[in-house]
């Protein structure tokens, strides 16, 4: 699974990050989620090869405009193009609305069925290769987290438990493998008694803007990854005496670190912050107040960066 | 005055060009306005020395979202970068009822008032230096084309008259020219006498999508600028058998040739037109056809090129 960062700006846009946008891409085929889709989420998607017309379904996290401002514009362009699979958008209450208010006042027609499914339902959403489930998040508005699970695993036979009972490679084999259940001489073999995961479920979470990690200490156990908003350092939100409902890179990394999560990939970073180092205050002051509480595989995501999680659950930086 | 696009793509945008957005920026100071706000604008902004506080007033042509849905984004960072100073907007009804539910459904909040005036009024709305009146043209949706008029314009005294009538050179001439009557000597000289104007106002025409040009030609007769659409070349709407309530370069090339217009910008134009003229359909297929009907000053709109109407009524490049 592939994690393209369309936008990393808390707020507004800057010259190099746009506002939050992330596609998930699976690496089989052209599929792809995408998380958030702040304004220009379409003019970023002009730059990747991703295309409107094999996006799965669109989570929203919550109804801040930097979160979801260019969902009209990103579907008007789908319908434009020939869309004419239905979309489910899986966002809190308040979207939904929004976007039929969209329609109506601004004579928008989509040629294609646009399923809205609300965040609070808390449910698990169901795709070919991953499902999806829910968490609520603590912000100044309903936020979410959404946690992808990966469902559709290459099992590997377990040949040595096969030979020690004398079961002869051939085509029994193979539909085990397939996981079907076989009836050979009268007697049953079950697939699931020969076939087992060499690695865990991939299993990465996506957050909205949040000031309570500690919020995702159950949800996030399965998780190899973790994709959390870092908007500021500890002493700006000090110096502030209000956090405005966000995460310092002290606050996520810590809590990272004591959830034992091999990966954490920070976003959502303040436009105050630059991204030279030698100018005050710099991205970097981001990560190495992250780094300091976090012994992690910590990442700061840039605009348009691919990142893999591997089939092992390691997670690493592709291309910028 | 300068015209400096923002936006010259018509229903999306491509890697070149955004959808619509033109600021008109006058060469004292650094106020500006906005006519249409297309996604993105704020964006393009970014790329310009224009700045959210010095914005006179938005203008917004229809209601269709590729010259609207920037609107909710740039006011909130307006809002997030300290604006206080109230914001006209000038729209077609539909803008503000959907803008203040996304007020209400995205939680919005702005520190400053936007003050929604119906273009459907057709009013005459001054500013410090120029007037904008409005006319009605004709889309699939309400549409309207925005006159900018200069009334704050140096005047000339007629010294020649002056000195034909005796009247000495001294304070009343000065009190003359700045528009003061005065009375010397039991005579009244009267301001107006004894002052011109050596070139015409200043007049430009901004439009929105518009199937009809011929709806223009009183609006424009003192025009030096006419901005329109030329979403396509004939032969496209030929062959779709449908305007879809846009102009084809010839058909608004011929009306300002036949209005004796002296500066023709074309912009909004379909995707579908290569910015290479060697790939086919490209722009040039644009610009030949145009200018096979129009003799005046023709130019196609790029995305961040700006063009300056100098007081003498003559249009030109600027920069790109």
């Amino acid at each position: 699974m592939d994690l393209l960062f369309l936008g990393t700006s808390a707020g507004v846009p800057t010259k190099k990050r746009n506002v939050t946008g992330l596609a998930l891409q699976e690496e089989m085929g052209s599929d792809w989620f995408l998380i958030d889709c702040g304004e220009a989420t379409q003019h970023r998607l002009l730059r990747t090869r991703l295309s409107l017309h094999d996006l799965q379904a669109i989570f929203i996290t919550h109804v801040h405009g930097d979160h979801c401002y260019g969902l009209p514009g990103l579907l008007a362009s789908a319908g434009m193009s020939g869309r004419k699979k239905p979309l489910p958008i899986i966002a809190p209450s308040g979207i939904a609305e929004w976007f039929n208010a969209t329609r109506q006042f601004t004579q928008l027609y989509l040629p294609f069925d646009v399923e809205f499914l609300p965040a609070e339902a808390l449910g698990q959403w169901a795709f070919p290769r991953w499902t999806v489930d829910a968490t609520p998040l603590s912000h100044r508005v309903p936020s979410f987290s959404y946690r992808f699970t990966e469902t559709a695993r290459e099992p590997h036979l377990n040949t040595e438990k096969l030979n020690a009972e004398g079961i002869a490679r051939g085509p029994i084999w193979g539909q085990l493998r397939k996981g079907i259940d076989v009836v050979h001489e009268g007697q049953t073999f079950k697939s699931a008694d020969y076939v087992y995961y060499p690695q865990a479920a991939r299993c990465l979470v996506v957050c909205g803007d949040n000031d309570q990690p500690e919020l995702l200490r159950t949800f996030c156990q399965p998780a190899q990854v973790l994709v959390h908003e870092s908007t500021y350092t500890q002493d700006v939100a000090d110096r502030a005496g209000d956090t405005f409902g966000h995460s310092s890179a002290a606050g996520i990394a810590s809590f990272a670190q004591s959830s034992g999560l091999p990966n954490l990939v920070l976003t959502h970073f303040s436009a105050r912050y630059q991204a030279n180092p030698e100018q005050s205050p710099s991205i970097e002051d981001i990560r190495s107040e992250a780094a300091h509480h976090y012994q992690g595989s910590l990442f700061l995501a840039e605009d348009l960066a691919r990142y893999r999680l591997a089939k092992t659950g390691v997670l690493s930086l592709v291309s910028v």
